[in-house]
């Protein structure tokens, strides 16, 4: 439960629930709900009830602070049907904090030393608020502050700890994510589907030391498909063999259209690609104006293999920088002669290159989405591809710069 | 409420409520509650039941598309207690979608033409998935796709219109936000503190027909800080009255600190700039890699005024292709004679550069951070400045891009 009414107006997004539960997930503890609620008493009390009433635990996020605003200790008392007191220790802390940095301290700092009578403490590191551990028949509320340093300092080391050594469980979930590019989440869905059919099947029970992984796929729009493979086992090894084996399985059946692993995005692929084959780059960009330049230096490293290039925008750049033959610019042609011009003029083992109508308007009677890329791989003539691609003028330019470095990715593999 | 067993287990941070949750205030309509669940029929149903029962109306996000797990739909038809039945319509588009970009559609896909009975579909304009209006009684469920391209269109063009016309709400709520880029937050609150004294004032109350502005501050890092004017008042022109008069009150205070309202970027306010003074641009880029580049072209009417540039990410490229003098490229001089070089080049009015060190590493014994920016305007031989900038790589092109394009626009006005 993150707790703030300017979570709920839009004004702070909030992370630190899809934080908290990463590290749920990896210490093994299902996590079905995530709620977030306004600076309102009586809302935050009937959530927290709710939330109890659905789970064994529940993890209050904000609302700790020094302000009239910050009511999630009032609220916890309230459901504990407990009194709030002032806790001396807490105090002092907060005091003595105050007196470090050399700043009076107003009174309204102490409304974080009440504690619910029955709940324990979680000491505060990092900032003023400390944290609580609060019991509620057999289930437990925990609160921590809103502020993410804070947050993350006590979840590591007082909330999962005591999560775990309440619930006895010892399994860890893992995942990983193979990214691909070039089909509809349908087409991948029916390319994973004899895996998924077999996992699915009732039969035979998945347990801990022989866990059964689960696959999920995520469009994500400009970043290709994204199928997930999680495993839920006793312990990491367990869970990392079951996700190496279920990978291995996905691979054959998606074959290169697998472009990457986790947060290795395409960019990193060309790039692992080039220095393998000992080749550099460079790029000739209309339609994508520097896109594609800009996401390939995003690369560590990306000067081993990165030249540069040319945005010829401007057609009279294309002619006179690029050599281009004068004549129409939106043209399997001109996209040829795009990609070697780049090549000659930097140097480079390949030249790659962009032209098309990002629209809104066509242009030489093509329509928009329209685009044709250039690939010139070593010593060869180059080719190129047309393609239509769907969207505004961003999403055009997007799709196109992921769709070249995919083309030129693949011309690699196949060399 | 949000959808997707990834959002549980934070493999995506949920910045679809946010956004939704912004445009929800906007309209002066107000959302106590945002859930997330993830891909599980039985708690899917739990969950939309509980916020029917707590709310008039719910926005679901996530889970209409086409695969196995996408099971939204289903949920939603169990709470109506309604069959889904095929919408031939959707079904059309969907495929007729598939066949303009030349792919075979596979089967699973017409999953997303299924609709509940009594339900009305938000034809879909950007993805495959429609929306979907579902009647509950006197209250009504809005089902959106996930993906927050699609998710936006759905909600400004369908979801808040109908649930404006639903609540019979009078007063509207606007706002409207000057972006700053040079300052530091502090500093643009100093400036505007006059302002901030004068509409605290307790002594005149406020009404619809007399509104009085709020005015509070963003800091949205890259895109430098943004002060929103916010009026709630009778009718659309007395709210825009109220902010139009004290956006001027602001203006005087920032001066030329403010480069834009709403979405008008950087970009923008440089191509105005060019436009109005009937000049063209050009860009070499070391350190920022095509990044200036592809930001201008995201101006439609770019073609205008930009001509395009060179992205000399390697050293021989800046002497060979932009006439830079051999010697070190991490300097003022470099920056200088690559803006000269590649205004010669391209036969552009102005030339700009951009030259330093994104990091992790120094290089030529600058720390990382460094940037050197070079302006060669009309007539005149180039100047240059160096920078500081913080962060990672990806930062360090950021912010250089846009102090880069600031430099520009504050020159052009100074002319």
């Amino acid at each position: 439960m993150a707790v703030g009414t300017e979570l709920l107006l839009g004004q702070i997004v909030d992370s630190n629930s899809a934080w908290m539960g990463q590290r749920l997930a990896q210490a093994g503890i299902d996590s079905h709900y995530q709620t977030k609620v306004g600076d309102n008493l009586a809302r935050i009390v009937s959530a927290l009830r709710l939330a109890l009433d659905r789970s064994d635990a529940v993890l209050v996020c904000g609302g700790l602070g020094p302000t009239q605003d910050d009511i999630t200790r009032e609220a916890i008392a309230e459901v504990m049907g407990a009194k709030l007191v002032p806790d001396e220790a807490v105090a002092g802390r907060i005091r003595s904090m105050f007196a470090q940095r050399g700043r009076t301290m107003s009174e309204n700092n102490l409304r974080q030393a009440e504690v619910p009578e029955g709940a324990r403490v979680i000491p505060q590191t990092r900032g003023t608020a400390p944290g609580l551990i609060c019991p509620v028949g057999d289930k437990v509320i925990y609160a921590m502050p809103g502020v993410p340093y804070e947050m993350m300092d006590m979840m590591d080391r007082a909330v999962v700890p005591d999560l775990q050594s309440r619930s006895g469980e010892k399994a860890v979930i893992r995942s990983r994510t193979l990214r691909t590019w070039g089909l509809a989440e349908s087409a991948v869905a029916e390319l994973v589907a004899p895996r998924l059919e077999l996992l699915d099947r009732p039969d035979e029970k998945a347990t801990l030391s022989a866990p059964r992984p689960t696959i999920a796929f995520l469009a994500s729009g400009i970043e290709g498909i994204k199928v997930r493979v999680t495993a839920k086992a006793a312990d990491e090894e367990t869970a990392d063999a079951a996700i190496a084996a279920e990978e291995a399985e996905l691979r054959r059946l998606l074959g290169d259209r697998v472009f990457g692993v986790d947060d290795e995005s395409m960019e990193h692929a060309v790039g692992a690609a080039l220095i393998e084959r000992d080749l550099t780059l460079a790029v000739a960009e209309s339609l994508t104006g520097g896109l594609v330049a800009s996401r390939l230096v995003n690369v560590p490293g990306a000067g081993n293999w990165f030249k540069g290039g040319v945005v010829a925008y401007d057609s009279e750049v294309k002619f006179n920088v690029l050599g281009v033959t004068r004549g129409p610019v939106v043209t399997l042609d001109c996209a040829k002669e795009m990609a070697e011009g780049v090549r000659r003029l930097t140097g480079s083992d390949i030249g790659i290159s962009t032209t098309g109508v990002a629209g809104p308007d066509p242009q030489e009677e093509v329509a928009p989405g329209t685009a044709f890329i250039g690939l010139a791989l070593p010593g060869q003539p180059a080719d190129a591809l047309e393609l239509h691609l769907p969207g505004d003028r961003d999403r055009v330019r997007q799709f196109c710069t992921i769709s070249l470095m995919d083309a030129l990715r693949r011309r690699l593999l196949e060399a």
